[in-house]
Order: structure tokens, then C-alpha cells, then sequence
């Protein structure tokens, strides 16, 4: 059943959406701003529930692309947020009917609220992955045979174009390039979708989610309680490590922020003692004293120790107390069609997927010999 | 009046083009053959004088973008060739009347004969510059406020993008970064004209110089004449130099062929002693000990010693024997407007523009200060 997003459920989806972001996404706050602008000019959005999307429905995706580390300073206008879902809708030659997320994440999940309301069309409550990743292609519809182009980008100068490609990832590596050259950061819409397709291929309830995560915080502080064991316990995860960061290493290349941060034990007794967490917008491989604990596609994701606040990958910095806990994420990124998409492997890690409960998915490369 | 291309010109033309080409835009020899296999398919093509084509006609340009380097590697079937004409005609919603060439060159006046035979459409006598440049705004057009965009590029595996920009410097950055990840080389067509535009930007009759200078070369040769001095003759340009390729250097950069090529007096006691050709694509200053002889925007050319043959610039190297000509550009490259866009101060060099004749612009910085 359809429900609406008002400006009294922006903050608390946000912060879920940095949780379930795993570090990238961008600033909560930042994209929450953005978002609470365009419900009071534009009013409140209907959010329809997947099953409720009608099958010849017209599903875009909009979301920002480029590094988190530029995304905070670079906020889109309203303008730049629709411009590419115009774009895009001029070139199918068919209205559009709805609004998707291609990625939860602190911007990402705000972004869409923003278009949907001043477009004034429906957001749909589902988001393409259940969690956020570093590129383009990296989605559950590029699975389904969902090509995400046509896609269109635009920037804040008013620079737009739309991308007929042969496959989703030269979608992202003609995008990327354009997006670094426009300043590392640009507006896109694409992987146009019937309403079935929609159904087929997405994470259904992820904004209703979002919110839950983020009141589930709200309310711990309030009652006193532990929210990183509140949030642990609604995503259905476990505590990996606590300490304090001592390290990070960051650079944005490529048009990714890329890097790696030490954690060190909260007491010096404490074994294992030191956890190393690496990351391309979002973190990607959690490893204490060498080991591999956990890593993409299930969900690692950095706490504020006390308050339970989610730290994105660029707001990590020296001496911050954290917690890391992981969360399983959605079953079907374990195949081995998705595991060639957004496994260890493919970021340059030679190891199998190691999920958030400790178990090792098959080696793609043994099961293969 | 309009005539007609038949696969008789080609060789002329494409050879006439190199000359004009001033050291870009690709080996005539393969854009040769790609416009005569489109002739041999599609039949001749009929070219349209600037003064006969109607006011309201939708003009296309048609071009290969990219790396000299890497083109003459990487020939595109006509497929490819029509590809971004036929994704920029649906964008615009009108059917294209007519094809012409962006600018002067061994491949970019091939390629657009290729594009017309494939289309049944007329190409028209004219071009973009009356020479080649490097980047895609530096065409006439530019300075008459026509804009690049919607420009259309595609490449050879079937990737397609449509770019609406703020500015043509602004097309330029985001086709040429898109070029580059494509693999150095795309098609591109854009710059949509009325008639009247086209009339009053473009240079006219290029063609037809283009194959009066290839018949002039090949008929010196047939007399036992000097072609050299009869491309001099036929340009109203002079003879700079002679001598032997001693250096070149060169890379490809950026999605550019850049570098440097330094030519000996073929006399030991010859004074002045040697010449300094630096280039990015095309020619762009010429200096003789130091001294700088000829700069952008006027033609700076390498013949072939003997034969008078073009050589292009990614054709340069050790121990040839040539002579290096010039010859004057369309005289509006010679404005102040003009001079920021394709003069020696864009490409880096801090120097006012030498013309061919050995006058002297006027310093843009003096003459604003």
C-alpha cells in the first residue's frame, strides 16, 4: 500500500540510508537538506510499494554520480537534479510514471525524494542494490538483463548527455569519464523499467527500511540504549570490532574515493588488535591482523561508537572512537554472476567473499576448475 | 552549380586534402578507400555548392575524432560512419538535408563523401576551417555562435552518445574524454545548420581546391615539374625550408598525437641551419634557430622532397627528405575572437601569430592592455 514521505521522515531515512550505504552514498545531511528544500516547494511524495507499480509503468533511476568527497561540496539545484530525467524522457519518447533508487546511501536515497517531488511523480519504495557500490553497473537489474542506458547525465552548468551503450559497464566508463571531467561529480538517470521488470529486479521495502533503521537509532538514544545493538539486531547482522581510528589513507582518483583506514583496539589487552577496513566510495574488505573477517558484497559498515551515527568513507578521520558491524546483504549478489560484478575479485582482491557470519563463498576461479 | 564525386577524385582529393590537412586528420591513402568502397556500394555522391543550398536545410558535419596516431589504425565501417548522423537526426527530430565537412584533412574530407554515399544525401563544397585543427570548437562556426551540440559520437563496437552543452569547449572536453575511453578514435557528427548558417560561416569550395590541388601534384609529377612549387603556386603560400628529418618526437596524449619534429638543412653550410616543427595533430609553429618563421593559424605543411607528397604528422620520421611550406588560412582565423580560439597562445605558446608571409599579428595581451 502506497504511503507518503514527509519532511518529518527525511532525517531518520537519511541516517538509515548511511548505514545501509556502507560509508558512501555521501552525507546524510547533506542529502536530507536537499530533499526537505524540495518536499516544502513542491510538497509531499507518494511512495508506491512494488507490487502496487503497474506493469506498464515508466521506472527511472535517478542518483548522483562521482566521488562522495566532491558530492558533499558540490549539492545539485533542484534544477540539475531534474534535468537529466527530462533528458532521458524526451529521448524514450514516453512520459515517465515513477521514480526509483538505483543505490540506498545517504545522497542517494535523498536525491530520487527530491526529483520525485519536483517532478511530481511517485517514488517506489525499492532501491537497486540494498546497499550502495562504487559503479554504474553494479545493480540487481544489470542481473536481470536491465541495460542502464539510455542514460543521461547533466552538471551544474547545464551540460547534459544520454548514452546508447553495448553492455551497463560502458554506461559507467563513458559516464565516468565524463562525470571526472565535469567535475567529478554529475546528476544521471537511467536503467529505464517496466513495472514488472521493476518488481523483478529490485530490493523492495528499502526506503520503509531506511526509516526503521533510522528511528531505531533516534529511539535507543532517547531510551538510553545501545543503538549499535539496535541497529545490529534490525539488520539482522553482528559486531565485528570497536576501537578507535589511527590511520587513514585517501586519495580521490579516478573519480572514486579510494582508500584504507586502521582501526585500532579500544583496549591495548584486547585481541585481535587492529582492524583494517578498504574502501572505493564504499568499504569494500574488513580484515583484523591480516585476516579476512568480511567482504563486499556483504555489508560493511562504520558506527560512531556511542551516538550509533553512521561515518561515511569520507568523514572517517583520525582518533574517531567507532564500531564496525556487517550485515548480510541481499541473497542474490551471492551468485556467481553477481559475485563476478561486485566480488572481492573485481575490485583487485584475490580472495572469495567472505560473509558477514564468517562463512567463505565458493571460489569463483576453483569452482570453475 | 552543383557536380558530382566520383571514385576518379578521390585519390586527388584525399591527397589535396593531406596538403590542407597541414599534418592532421589521418593518412589520405585509408580515407581514400573507405570513401571509395562507399562510392563503389552506394554510387557517386553529388555535391551542393554553398550557394545552392536552401535556407532551411538541416547540415550535419560529419568527422572522425581522436588521435592521427590511432585512426589510421582504426578505420571505421560505414556502419560507424552513419551511426552519430542517424542518433543526432532522431534527436533532432528532422530529417538531415545535407552532409559537410568540419574541416580539411586526409580522413575528415574522406570520411564525410563516405557518410553522404551511405545516407543518399548531398555533401556540400565546403568545410568547417579551410584547414584542420585539433580540438572540435575550433571550427568557424564556433565564431559565428553555432554550436556543436547536439553533437552525436559512436564507436566501433556500437556505444552512442548525444551531448547538448553550455559551450563547444564544452563538447570538445566531454566527446574528447569520451573519445579517449572509447579507444583514442570515434565518429562524430554535429554542428546542426540552417542553409543561411551554413552559408555564412563555412569556407566555400574546399572540395573542389582539395582535388584541384591532388590533380596539380600528380600532374607536376606527370610533366616532370616541380610539384612542390606548383602546390605553393595553387596555395599563393611560399617555400619555408628544406631539408632531412633529423628527430621526431612524439606521443599520444590526452587523446592527441603531440610532439616535435626537427628538420636539418640538407647543406651543411646552409644558413639558417634547422627547423623546428611543433605539433599537436596538426602543424603548429614553425622556427628556424630559434626564430619563430610561421604560427597557427596559418598553414604550415610537409611535402615530400621530390614526389611533393603530404606527410602527416604521425607519418613523420628519421631521414626523410622534405620541404616544409606555407600558406595563408582563411583570413577570419586572423581576428582577435578567432586568435583566442586556434591561436599560438590557446595551444600554450607565448607568442603572438606569425603569418605566412612573415608579418606579425598584433599582441592580443598588447593591443587589450
Amino acid at each position: 500500500m502506497s504511503w507518503t514521505i514527509t519532511s518529518d521522515d527525511i532525517h531518520d531515512l537519511a541516517r538509515g540510508a548511511a548505514v545501509l550505504g556502507t560509508g558512501g552514498g555521501g552525507d546524510p545531511y547533506i542529502g536530507a537538506l536537499l530533499a526537505a528544500q524540495a518536499l516544502a516547494e513542491h510538497g509531499d511524495v507518494t511512495v508506491a510499494t512494488l507490487d502496487e507499480v503497474p506493469a506498464d509503468a515508466v521506472v527511472l533511476t535517478v542518483a548522483m554520480m562521482g566521488a562522495p568527497t566532491v558530492m558533499v561540496e558540490k549539492l545539485p539545484s533542484l534544477d540539475e537534479v531534474v534535468a537529466p530525467v527530462h533528458a532521458l524522457g524526451t529521448h524514450l519518447g514516453r512520459p515517465v510514471t515513477h521514480i526509483a533508487c538505483a543505490e540506498v546511501g545517504g545522497v542517494n536515497s535523498t536525491i530520487p525524494i527530491a526529483a520525485a517531488a519536483a517532478l511530481g511523480l511517485p517514488l517506489i519504495d525499492a532501491d537497486g542494490m540494498g546497499r550502495a557500490f562504487p559503479e554504474l553497473q553494479m545493480v540487481l537489474p544489470t542481473l536481470y538483463g536491465i541495460t542502464a542506458s539510455p542514460l543521461a547525465f547533466g552538471d551544474e552548468k547545464g551540460n547534459v548527455g544520454v548514452l546508447q551503450t553495448v553492455d551497463n559497464s560502458w554506461t559507467e566508463r563513458i559516464a565516468r569519464v565524463a562525470c571526472v571531467e565535469m567535475g567529478c561529480s554529475v546528476m544521471i538517470s537511467g536503467f529505464p523499467m517496466s513495472g514488472d521488470q521493476a518488481r523483478a529486479a529490485l530490493v523492495p521495502g528499502s526506503l520503509a527500511h531506511c526509516i526503521e533503521i533510522g528511528r531505531g537509532i533516534t529511539a535507543a538514544r532517547a531510551e538510553k540504549a545501545d543503538p549499535v545493538e539496535r541497529t545490529v539486531a534490525l539488520l539482522g547482522g553482528r559486531e565485528l570490532f570497536a576501537g578507535k581510528v589511527v590511520d587513514v589513507e585517501r586519495g580521490t582518483t579516478a573519480g572514486f574515493a579510494r582508500g584504507r583506514a586502521r582501526i585500532e583496539g579500544a583496549d591495548a589487552a584486547q585481541a585481535p588488535s587492529a582492524m583494517t577496513l578498504s574502501f572505493q566510495n564504499e568499504h569494500l574488505i574488513a580484515e583484523v591482523d591480516g585476516r579476512t573477517l568480511v567482504t563486499t558484497p556483504d555489508l560493511i559498515i562504520v558506527l560512531e561508537h556511542d551516538s550509533g551515527l553512521p561515518i561515511t568513507t569520507e568523514a572517517l578521520r583520525y582518533g574517531q572512537r567507532v564500531r564496525v558491524i556487517s550485515a548480510p546483504s541481499d541473497e542474490r549478489w551471492h551468485s556467481p554472476e553477481a559475485l563476478a560484478l561486485v566480488g572481492p575479485e573485481y575490485f583487485g582482491y584475490d580472495r572469495p567473499a567472505h560473509r558477514f557470519d564468517g562463512t567463505v563463498d565458493a571460489d569463483l576461479e576453483e569452482t570453475a576448475a
